[in-house]
């Protein structure tokens, strides 16, 4: 931490914030510049509220130096995390996909779509049976009917399942059927459900809020990490800003900026990152092309009637073009599909 | 809904959509202008998936009409709902003022804080015991012993409560001890946990997500409604964007807007929504001038040595001072505190 | 500036830096903490490319300490700046009202606006004779011509007059009618032309860009002053953010804080920030009891008939009721209209 | 355009639109449905001030169907266009690589670097004269001597050059010695500049506003091609967000958006939509997977001594390896470079 003084700022001013650190057992580094003096505080000040000490006198403001993760920090695990899940490996050379609709809907609409993703190259299904929804008129999410069937399709097909978790309580029901659990954008921060989901062994994607930041999302990875659970996936799934043209903001960025500050695996949503079909395979390979690990993509056989997201869906033809394409991509800077 | 077809958009394109809307029991009126065909839909199509219309064939994009709120629209019911907490209304001519810390730290600290605020003239005391906190290394509340903190400082000073509620499993338990139970900006969508308290009896104080529009904070509402709990108090807190200097932007435009758009009271938080307790004063005022029917305001006794928040945190006696000067403004938009 | 150096940093990094900043007569202040070295660098340095530091081998991140705006800051001239047109006095006690239509259509419409704006307690009349249209193809104002109808309107009223200029070659003409003149969003960084604008001695009101920090807007200041002209009055007129249901998103946390960086006197443009008449007055009354110095409003005698910004224009009648409410609001914050 | 009536509109309202409507020679189609009724307006109306009719008694608001733009929408020229620079060609099979440093600063400084970018395959050379600062007191470039030195470093290497213009006086300056004409991201909206190059036979390199959106891009675009100059190159450099830990957020989303808008070629600046040098190499290939036409990249001999953006600039070495993974990108995706 470095407290930044005020022009105007008094001797006994400095002097009480040095004995106020004292109290914590921090030492001090004091630099008298021409026009301000700087405080440099040493010693590990993670536990310090930075607002206390902003709000003492002759205080202009003052700026965090260590970074406020440790378990996800590469600074602290050089090496990449591998999360294998059936032989998949996020992490590893090759770019893990995830494919299938926003919505579990019936049997057959999941048997249609895995059979088809799993053709065209997909390692993973993807299917909600609770959906978070803006409204509370629009459909909810088939529940445990719907973890049921992407269970059966798992058994017949081995695709291995991701599917959303929406709260504590919903923690051991998800745990039954799935392989891999998804914190959506709108729970990113709630931390009851990060400690939850910490004290499971299954592997977690974790989605980036569309109004967070690269460091909130470090954060909250590091509460699931903080309770025991060190297997979590990063997605980047487009964040919220003026432009809306498209549904959201694909922040290709945070890919190489999440790998040089962590060692978790990342992956990205090109389907709600963009919310337009028509985008999502250009989408797919540019993240590809950023060092994305994986991809999460929504696929439904007839997205005209399906019952969330239809516009953002790809047709199963089309994955399979998408499939084909990123292959190239991914060949193109040293990894494989 | 209105669904604007691309120029090129072909005949036997038109009459699929009109086919599926009539499906839907949903009538059509086409209007072919120069350029592009519009098919305005009409009757209730607020359960259709405008993603899956958007996804037809020759479709540009589909534009709502219905606004996608009832229970909390103004269109549905044109009085001011008021909101009365031990004889404070909210929603009425009086500006309620709630105030107290961030975090109930001690039963001396909230004791303190109680008795200077209440001499000052707040209506309601503030407090958390459940504290959502960006990093799991921070202090995350004392739970049920700040509760009972609380509960005892309002049996001696007649405040009462609103305290935060951060998971479905912890509303019994809040209940209990608090008067009114507030969701904060990271939960405005954890729909779990708008479902449970929309199931008690308590007032709610629903904070806007800091990255939430206007519309989804109503929807969130409607969420709570839905339930049966018709008793929301919307709570404009500041969001996110591109200007730093503040810990976030107080949208004062939502004020009059959210006036305009609901029935429901509106209250603004402007120590969130600055971030900086040289500038709460300023915000204060300027949300009582928009027509806000209260505010919540940060206070402890020694903002400095605080748990969390210290440096948006006022002293008593710039509370007092604050009250003081909103009072007048209050007075001169007709309103008293 | 503050040079944090990477965990992993070695001291030949260290020393490389020290004396790449030796060459340029600064000192350094060393703090080696247990994770990390931070340089503290000691002199005036705002001359020096904080990206070439940046960018030299083992550092993290700089930070700058002295802000970059020297004639503008509030430290160097702690007195407030006022600005005198007609008598009218910004930056003193009284709030001085500009209002008038978006663009200048006729001379008709101009007596017909100044007359009411003037009875209603107006000082100044704003009016655009040369317009910043998004499209080529819509209004681009009446240029010269209409600056000759409000030196007309000057002439009856004695209403002095605001007007856009926006461009360089443009200055010495407006110059010729207009008493201030107004550097719109869009050039707010148009350095050419807050280079034209700073050696002109007329008063000019500088508006915020709509995608600009509050310290952007005073580094434009100061490029206005650097020039020689002093005379600048900053206008927060909204920015850009998330929210679309108003046009803009009115920042009213930049009134409290630019009063605290700077000594420049600061108003607000409530038709612009909301972009609805229904919401002008709310957001006019919230600016005043920030500690807005003045307001600019947009009013037109038949604003469904308006060239430009008819959604956002008041009636002359719904002016003369807001400037009665707005007067009430000044005088409880100590001060007239 | 669409006007959405409110709930409570009455038939006398309803009737004053048509008729005003009427007035311009526009029909309409009215559609009344459950709950509101809606005005289909037919006939070319971009001229009609769409806040002036929000602003007619009992709409709700107004919703436009035609886009603003034309001489840049693909709607009416489907085929790309070709704009070609000493044989190098925007908008052909073949990727553009424009690079060099941020300002030129010496003659030695641009030699070195053309001969580095050249060898890497660079086929033109970028360089600032003019720099656009946001402090009057950093470094605001060398002027007509900058101009000259490149066009001294053109007759040696060949490469062709693109450089910024600031102001509309500078205009005939700078194309004595450019072969491309760049518009900064502050001036997207220097109505008075995109004029005057509008007006010159020299290709325009368009910069998206670090906070406009794509359709005020392609509106800017309008401005100088309906001033007869139809050779614009758009670019995206990034965007103003919430996120700071990089310097804009490259909106990656926006290249394949554009694809379908318009028939332009489209560049990024994975330099300024990164500001991070370690983070452009990843930029760069994702923007060539999604479809870029191009990039411009920064590069410096010596980043650590560039009189501005240093810490974005790539040294000669790590931009030939770039240069040796884009093409491999761009071979994925059936382009060369």
């Amino acid at each position: 931490m470095i407290i930044i003084m005020k022009m105007q700022a008094k001797t006994p001013q400095i002097e009480a914030i040095i004995k106020r650190l004292e109290k914590e057992n921090l030492q001090t580094n004091i630099s008298s510049g021409e026009e301000r003096t700087i405080i440099g505080v040493i010693g590990d000040h993670r536990q310090i509220d930075k607002g206390a000490m902003a709000r003492m006198d002759g205080v202009d403001r003052v700026v965090p130096v260590l970074r406020p993760f440790k378990l996800a920090s590469r600074d602290f695990q050089p090496e990449d995390t591998k999360i294998s899940i059936n032989g998949h490996v996020f992490g590893g050379n090759k770019v893990v996909i995830m494919a299938g609709p926003c919505s579990v809907e019936s049997m057959e609409q999941m048997m249609e779509t895995a059979t088809h993703v799993k053709k065209a190259g997909a390692s993973m299904l993807r299917g909600g049976a609770f959906k978070p929804r803006t409204s509370p008129y629009s459909f909810q999410g088939m529940g445990e009917e719907g973890l049921k069937i992407m269970a059966d399709v798992r058994k017949k097909t081995d695709l291995y399942i991701v599917t959303e978790v929406m709260a504590p309580e919903q923690v051991d029901l998800v745990c039954k059927y799935a392989d891999m659990l998804q914190i959506g954008t709108r729970n990113m921060q709630n931390y009851a459900l990060l400690n939850a989901v910490g004290k499971t062994n299954k592997p977690i994607l974790l989605k980036r809020g569309m109004m967070s930041t690269i460091e909130e999302l470090l954060m909250s990875a590091e509460y699931i990490m903080s309770n025991g659970n060190h297997r979590v996936v990063l997605c980047e799934r487009g964040i919220r800003t003026f432009e809306k043209y498209t549904r959201n903001t694909l922040d290709i960025n945070a890919v190489p900026v999440l790998k040089e500050l962590t060692h978790l695996p990342v992956v990205v949503d090109p389907s709600h990152a963009t919310g337009k079909w028509t985008l999502v395979k250009a989408a797919s390979k540019a993240a590809v092309a950023a060092g994305a690990d994986g991809l999460i993509i929504e696929v439904h056989p007839n997205p005209a009637e399906a019952y969330s997201d239809g516009e953002q869906s790809l047709k199963p033809k089309r994955f399979a073009e998408l499939m084909v394409e990123v292959e190239r991509v991914a060949q193109a800077v040293g990894r494989s599909v």
